[in-house]
């Protein structure tokens, strides 16, 4: 696993493993941009984690692993959960870290099964507060039809934590025949956006800073599976599927462009976002096509089939905007490019920097 | 999964899940006590996670979740870690996530095979640190022949964290044929210790401390599934397992016996704990018999099959100092009981209060 051609590990009198000195990545600590989902994570993720762990699959920065048992393919997939505040509008940090390990499997063509639960609790962290948190899972859960089935608790010192870190993972079991990868992308393939985009981040910054909107703004957080399983049941060929969390829409075409060989194009018209998103977004200096989804994907298929699964999408609540925004081309650089609504072309890139730290 | 007879959940009018409110469970803050593996940890387990979780099998309490996939019966657990400090002599925040994890794997009668990894990093953390960290675990997860398949990095703001928290999960397949389980245990079953316990508690409190001891003290932190299944390979026929973490040797002897109708009895003499340990414990105030060890397990075995295990654990560098410990008997409370070294019976209780916060 141990990338062999920058160390093999050595082993110290006792036999245990060393760890080996490595080249530094080019930052010397770690900023809140390598949390937020854009460049600065990918290449915490490339030069220190794929560096150490290896990569098992080439699409190792997939949402979830993949793997074989007997006649089953499974899906493994993890997330920590440090979002503050731990309650906002539409959800709260534990609904957020059921469903959105739940949209990892399934993002990965699985149906959710199993979950663990990791929490690290703060000292002097309110009774109530977590009860409403864990029992906020448990309902959560039942509505995804998954079962937490271990866990454990770690309570470090007051001002060690903020309250209540969550971690999940999941185990599924994989619906699909062929493998939903970027590898699997085809020139011609139909980009379809499940909905509106941005709400839970502009929800989740809204209720940090106490600003109150006119019209109330809900997070998308919900559970998709069930909208991607009907997809898989109807015979839809999904190539790709991302879910649109951290660095959001742009970042997630992003992703999934450098794992093909093709461009992608999408319509900023086609895209939608609700006007009082747009609103938070012109007002804080946000692009909302970078502002975070807790509910919504993005899947790859066959032009054939895009109408069909659009009409699929629509008639599930969770998808009932759901729109093709684009398709793949076979034009060169740059990789993601869009079509603004004054009927110009800009290159539309990862995000760089935070945008909005601590949404999920 | 929810507690019925408490709340059966009810659903707003958007058809969303509502937490309903639940009597307290008698405190109303976290404490450092309700991470600390004893009595406070088991209420806290008891009255907010099993309540609102639900208990899929009977031993939920047990190190991990069993279930069926085709023909395969896999193992699937968490733990995350926030031992402090990140680095002690033995180890480290990584090589114990690691070895951590595969340990309860081996608990529940599994070869480990695949891990995920959450990190929580605190904002400024040094990059050289983490990389350590990270090598550690690649080092660690090589050894003990398991891959890092998935994983999730966060970044919380300076003063939220404590530099470094890792998650891992991870999944096992099963190699024993019957239920290593409190339930499967019988009158008569030989209780088996592989090795002297209470290293890795005072050593981190050690490093902790920055207390000096003549003889360098170590952790005995190791991976124990290959160790484990030497015993199921030679058909050794293991009744139940725990490997002895927060909480002590008894604290896991009365996790067992809960879970059991039996008595259990052991003999102090016959319990390894080595001269350093046993004059930090007295220097401190601690009971050797209460402190973690990140390497040591208990089985509890047919009293028929005692010695060819115990040759079996011996010939292993990791099971060198292997003793049988006890035996479980069919006598009344207390539920443990301890013979001591001046030839009288003592009730050995579970860890209460906190004795050292954070060693894992």
């Amino acid at each position: 696993m141990a990338d062999g051609s920058q160390c093999s590990g050595r082993e110290d009198g006792a036999g245990f493993p060393v760890a080996c000195p490595m080249p530094l990545p080019g930052w010397d600590a770690v900023t809140l941009a390598h949390g937020a989902g854009g460049r600065a994570m990918h290449d915490l993720i490339d030069k220190v984690f794929l560096k150490a762990f290896g990569s098992p699959a080439p699409d190792a920065k997939h949402d979830g692993a993949i793997f074989q048992c007997g006649e089953t393919t499974l899906a493994f997939t993890t997330d920590s959960y440090v979002v503050s505040p731990l309650f906002f509008p539409g959800g709260d940090i534990g609904s957020l870290a059921v469903y959105g390990t739940v949209n990892d499997l399934a993002m990965c063509g699985a149906k959710p099964l199993y979950l663990s639960a990791g929490f690290i609790l703060e000292e002097g962290l309110s009774t109530e507060v977590l009860q409403r948190v864990v029992q906020s899972m448990a309902d959560a859960a039942h509505r995804a039809g998954v079962s937490i089935v271990t866990g454990d608790t770690k309570v470090v010192d007051k001002g060690k934590g903020d309250k209540l870190y969550v971690n999940t993972a999941g185990i599924g079991i994989v619906q699909t025949r062929d493998a939903v990868s970027p590898q699997s992308v085809r020139t011609g393939d139909a980009i379809l956006l499940s909905g509106d985009i941005g709400r839970h981040g502009i929800a989740v910054m809204a209720a940090r800073a106490g600003l109150q909107f006119e019209r109330p703004l809900v997070s998308d957080l919900a559970p998709l599976a069930d909208l991607v399983l009907e997809l898989v049941r109807a015979g839809i060929e999904i190539h790709c599927m991302r879910d649109l969390t951290r660095g959001g829409l742009a970042t997630a075409l992003n992703e999934i462009a450098a794992g093909t060989h093709s461009g992608i194009k999408v319509c900023e018209a086609d895209i939608p976002v609700r006007e009082e998103v747009r609103g938070a977004c012109e007002l804080l200096g946000f692009d909302p096509l970078y502002v975070a989804c807790e509910g919504r994907f993005i899947a790859f298929v066959p032009p054939t089939r895009a109408a069909h699964a659009l009409d699929i999408l629509r008639a599930n609540p969770l998808g009932s905007e759901a729109a093709q925004i684009g398709s793949v081309t076979d034009e060169p650089l740059p990789v993601v490019s869009l079509e603004t609504v004054l009927g110009v072309s800009r290159a539309l890139d990862m995000l760089t920097g935070e945008q909005l730290p601590r949404i999920c």
